[in-house]
């Protein structure tokens, strides 16, 4: 008896756009960036069928579409509006790469973002739903045919501050919310991330993620919690796109192994933060782009020494 | 054959000093403190035959000395001066309890602090500086008959700016340094911490611990990290003594085991952040003086929980 497994089929759901960086260490010009491209590609080391829903301008080089048909990943998905431009964000960081201003966003064809779910993905396994306006994630859930076995959600202080009774039904209706430490404490007044999780977990998610950046990444359900740290590097060159990354990985994963207990979230997290340590390493997907399974792997390894120790009580 | 080892000796050098703290949540009054009251208690949990030298005054009660003689800590090293009065700190903490406003320090006899190490612990296996003048610190160590086979150094960033040449000499004499990640930055100039802690190595130190506060702790040295979370608490009391709290764990299951291998040393790192997490919850060290075994191994399974993951690669 030999049973053939189809391959988990992921749904992405985010920006492609060109991105314009400028660190301490240089300036990237404008290049191939935006949430879904993070996402997707850092998906992309998993053994899954993953499809990136976007929009982008006819500006929008033949190249970059390239990168994700590479990377054996859908882009029937990612609208090309005739005669418009493409999202555009120029951002420059603060000397410790912790902060950063926002120089130019140019919304362009994001602006107007109706997505449309590619009719193959509609049984989706897993829902990724990238950072966006609330009523266009709920569009993008409304359009499936059955309920994903996991939606996760990644959303920001933006939306909480303009849009919280859209972005309250969204959080309703998915499993899994990414937010960092600050946005959790500001969507439930907790300081305590330990109460901030329980608040939200009350507010529909049975799982909540909270990142830290470089303190790490939380997993919380009713019953546990688990933390990975961030790979402590020797120089982090651009930050852009590590928490896309992280969540790219995130899905990636649970995709691949169709397993949505806690343990697997956890090696979930656990590979999350590992391809985020490649992210950081250049300039927007450069890193992520020429990335070899060896090297993950080899990573994970060094994850593994980082966290893993062996207490016997006595 | 059966051969009996001699239980691990720890020497602890810290102060001793009242503590008057004011949180969000309280004011302790005037109650026990000080770095070497919280190491010593902390360290009281392992099989160790522990001293702590320090200096108090007159006014410093016998129920305060027999809270060190009940946990088994000798006190032949606690010089009280006659006429003199304890070290006294009064403080109020922010209220997100990661900052704090000293109101008042007054060094009362801790200015005039020489250190006297009892003649059983000039062989201590383990030797734990508290925070303190390097000259201080330094005159301990010459006061030692055999090289203890760790020192560990705690300082701070008070001593960088006022004593640097002093505290270079120390640093220079000892196995392991704990320091916030703050003060490893200023000691290096190195914003990224692998960086820094390497510059650090290069000074004189095997080990290097950067104690990152609620983002946990980093444990270096040449060829090794490693990293341990501290618990997420649903709510933290106090953290005044947490610091200690941790070098009194990490020294503890150092001079229990005599074993100072990075193995060794990763566990002592897990032991410190847990008996740490069990401090911030009362005031000052009303919950060390009560703590239980099997509270401490209930939390140690916490950790485990919090951090442990099981990756096959494939």
């Amino acid at each position: 008896m030999h049973q053939i497994l189809e391959m988990g089929k992921l749904l992405v759901v985010g920006s492609v756009a060109f991105d314009d960086i400028e660190t301490p260490f240089g300036k990237s010009d404008k290049i191939l960036g935006g949430a879904g491209t993070f996402i997707g590609l850092a998906a992309s080391q998993f053994n899954v069928d993953c499809s990136v829903v976007s929009v982008v301008g006819e500006d929008f080089p033949q190249e970059y579409l390239d990168v994700f048909t590479d990377h054996n990943i859908d882009i029937s998905g990612i609208e090309i509006v005739k005669g418009g431009k493409t999202f555009y964000w120029k951002g420059k960081y603060h000397n410790d790469l912790n902060s950063r201003d926002t120089l130019i966003t140019e919304l362009n064809t994001m602006a107007d973002f109706n997505p449309i779910v590619p009719e193959a993905f509609k049984d989706a396994d897993v829902l990724m739903l990238g950072n966006l306006h609330p009523n266009i994630q709920i569009g993008v859930i409304n359009q499936m045919k059955l309920r994903p076995k996991l939606i996760i959600l990644d959303t920001m202080n933006f939306w909480m501050d303009n849009t919280l009774p859209e972005l309250m039904q969204v959080i309703e209706k998915i499993d899994v919310i990414t937010i960092n430490d600050e946005e959790a404490r500001q969507l439930t007044g907790e300081y305590s991330l330990v109460k901030a999780a329980a608040k939200i977990q009350d507010m529909g998610p049975k799982y909540v993620v909270v990142k830290k950046g470089e303190h790490g990444a939380l997993l919380f359900n009713k019953e546990h919690i688990f933390f990975a740290p961030a790979l402590p590097l020797e120089e982090v060159f651009d930050p852009t796109g590590a928490g896309d990354t992280f969540a790219g990985g995130f899905s990636g994963y649970l995709a691949e192994t169709k397993n949505i207990s806690f343990e697997s979230l956890k090696n979930a997290i656990i590979h999350g933060s590992n391809l985020a340590s490649f992210c950081v390493e250049k300039f927007g997907t450069e890193r992520l782009i020429k990335l070899q399974k060896d090297e993950v792997d080899d990573r994970l390894l060094q994850f593994k020494d980082l966290t893993q120790f062996n207490i016997e009580l006595t």
